[in-house]
């Protein structure tokens, strides 16, 4: 447990021009600075200054072409971070980067890497890729079944934790002959269903032990392999009773696994679009649709697949118009989280397109509204934090840093300055070289 | 060809402590500094103040333990490099990544957002890796034969050159609806022997075309590949008429491949250890090995593998007692390199300690030795330059800075300050998008 003051963390999504389809187009953005590493290095002091804990990067190797896709992946954000770590000090760097696509041994060297020229400021969002376009970019086999990647990515990830801590930070006086005393680094001998890992890792424990790890958890899958590994949690949860429900289930779980209530923070992802007042808002978030209400209604309907009925837009939706079926274009935790939405709440179609966006939570209004809300999920203990989505960037960074921190700082929620030296810290994690005979620090039992 | 003054150029390899083993406990470093940034980026700084060319990192994905090793190769070469140029401008940064234990679209993607981030900067050292250690971090399966490996190679790179050139850049006034007119970006569909690419890459053309590609070219499969792909070699030449040989050989055989002669810079690996005096320079020279000449001979004889033999070390050594064969702790175009050196010159055991050092030509002497001997070899064309090995680091670069640079650029051979934007303009090598159509750019005629 620590000790420390609890905080509201906050982390925030940057991408070439924002989170929304017409941020391509909006006044401040420009739509080709996605490889441009000074528009990121522009995002990251302006997420600097508001204070957030750290700036966030989801990802898929391959280009989205699809309809009217924007490349909103295209830098590789381990290589992409380490420049950016480079230039702005204090905030973390949450990367994502797949289990399925990648090495463990490489992918454990290239983060620690990260992690260690940032000075301890690195997290690890593992996903396992759901989307057949990636596949095609790594081979002639298609994209494994679910439950496959799962068994992959947990397996990955055990490995990956063992090569952090194979390797002893060197320190003290130079060694008269042999670096080595053969306990200073030690083999892994990793010897699994997917992985043959012998080790140790060529880069020493880091400043924070490891990298923070993190993990969406939104389907079955996912919420155990979170409640095994994952340190921060960005599961998509759209309302506060379902985020209750879910934080104790991934705590409860992880208590099987032999982990504190306290190793664990969840900062769902969040869309924030405020305005002067909240009709303002109201209209800012239907011009970045390019659309009106109806519109959103309209577009909504269609996403959902429920094209073929006739849908009142004053009447609330059936849950059982919301199975969970697989979607390789959405992660399936979404799914979920809509399902469970509309069975906790009588939600409309008019009110629920203004809750929810892009498959995460939406909150349309006033600075203070939108503060009000952060605050009483937090105060609730529905959530620790929130991953924000920014529908446009720049400006929509410094919208919050004006706007909604002061009221978060003002709350006592959020910290006037930068505690703590590593994102670990920051967070009150604990350090896993306390932890190391856990399984969740990947050490067999 | 290039119309530009033909040039001198010059890499320096960066690591922890330096080249030789006695640096560990050098008075000037500090043996643990393979985890610290800082060191880097000041080896960076000294380099880019001496005006070199590129500073470049070699690589092996583990953990080196046997003996007296030091760990050479810690943090991951693409990661560092992005802080560094983040840090350090105008030097190009050439980096070691082995294509048997990467996949060709992580790796594109990463190299190319290195190549972005730097303005152009970056350089890739294609190593197909012949360490058993580096196979039992990936995988159950042992190292594969040469053979196979170097096939792998040339698919590796086939790939990911047409992934480099799959996305134009994209400029101008944004798109009204889809970014893609179906010719902007362009998947690749490659399926070959090792790989199955769909492609496009998700990160744009970048600012010189591709990273300049590079290459050790030692052994016969490897030559083949450097005649078909490489713009940098760093193959181990120790003596003159052997380097004219091989540059009239990899030129020969990259016409071939519809390559110009001027598409390709040999810069062989070279270790300098200047003195004030030659007698200075050949103390400073066995100190490093913590030894004294005889020491240094009898070094020599062991790992020659000749300690049953009765060695006279004032008689020139029999090229019979060299043959080349399979040694995996050695790069093979190291023996065919001493090979070929015995059999041109009649050279004793006592000289030979004196110009081969690490499998790397030596040269032990004054600044203005030194200077003489490099200036020989690039004006009678033996090589385009120098890939230097620095016996200590830092304090082997700044005396390279104040006692070598000077001499070459009173000669005209090396600029005084940096020409050209991207690493590719400063070698006078040709950009990829006018010759698309050679083999040599990756697209299959």
């Amino acid at each position: 447990m620590s000790a420390q003051q609890r905080r509201l963390h906050l982390a925030v999504r940057i991408n070439s021009t924002g989170t929304l389809g017409r941020s391509w187009s909006w006044p401040g953005t420009q739509w080709n600075r996605f490889a441009d590493v000074d528009h990121f290095v522009r995002l990251t002091e302006l997420a600097r200054a508001g204070g957030f804990d750290a700036v966030f990067v989801s990802d898929h190797p391959a280009l989205a072409r699809a309809g009217r896709a924007r490349p909103t992946h295209t830098f590789d954000p381990i290589v992409l971070f380490a420049a950016l770590a480079a230039k702005v000090p204090d905030i973390g760097f949450l990367l994502t980067a797949s289990s399925s696509y990648n090495s463990p041994y490489n992918l454990a060297r290239r983060v620690a890497t990260l992690d260690a020229i940032s000075g301890g400021r690195a997290g690890w969002n593992v996903v396992s890729s759901f989307n057949p376009d990636v596949a095609a970019n790594f081979g002639a086999a298609p994209l494994p079944p679910r439950e496959e990647r799962y068994r992959r990515a947990d397996e990955f990830l055990q490995v990956v934790k063992k090569l952090w801590l194979s390797w002893d930070t060197p320190t003290g006086e130079a060694p008269a002959e042999s670096l080595w005393d053969g306990a200073s680094a030690r083999p892994i001998d990793h010897h699994g269903e997917f992985f043959d890992v012998t080790g140790p890792l060529n880069v020493p424990i880091g400043p924070q032990g490891y990298p923070v790890v993190a993990q969406a958890g939104g389907s079955p899958q996912g919420i155990e392999l979170a409640a095994k590994h994952a340190e921060l949690i960005y599961a998509s949860l759209l309302d506060k009773q379902t985020a209750l429900v879910f934080g104790a289930n991934v705590r409860g779980r992880a208590a099987g696994y032999g982990r504190g209530p306290d190793s664990i923070r969840v900062l769902p992802g969040l869309t924030v679009i405020p305005g002067a007042t909240r009709a303002e808002a109201h209209r800012k978030h239907e011009a970045l649709h390019d659309t009106d209400e109806d519109g959103l209604i309209a577009e909504f309907t269609a996403r959902a697949g429920l094209t073929g009925r006739r849908i009142d837009p004053d009447k609330p939706l059936d849950p059982e118009w919301f199975p969970v079926v697989e979607d390789h274009q959405r992660p399936e935790g979404h799914r979920h989280a809509l399902a469970d939405f509309v069975a906790n709440e009588e939600v409309t179609p008019r009110q629920l397109v203004r809750r929810v966006e892009g498959g995460h939570r939406l909150v349309v209004g006033t600075p203070e509204e939108i503060a009000a809300d952060l605050l009483s999920w937090w105060e609730d203990g529905a959530s620790d934090g929130f991953n924000l989505q920014v529908p446009i960037l720049p400006d929509g960074i410094t919208e919050l840093t004006e706007q909604l921190i002061p009221v978060l700082r003002a709350a006592g929620a959020v910290a006037v300055s930068y505690e703590g030296r590593t994102l670990r810290e920051r967070f009150g994690l604990p350090d896993p070289r306390a932890d190391a005979g856990s399984p969740a620090a990947g050490v067999p039992a």
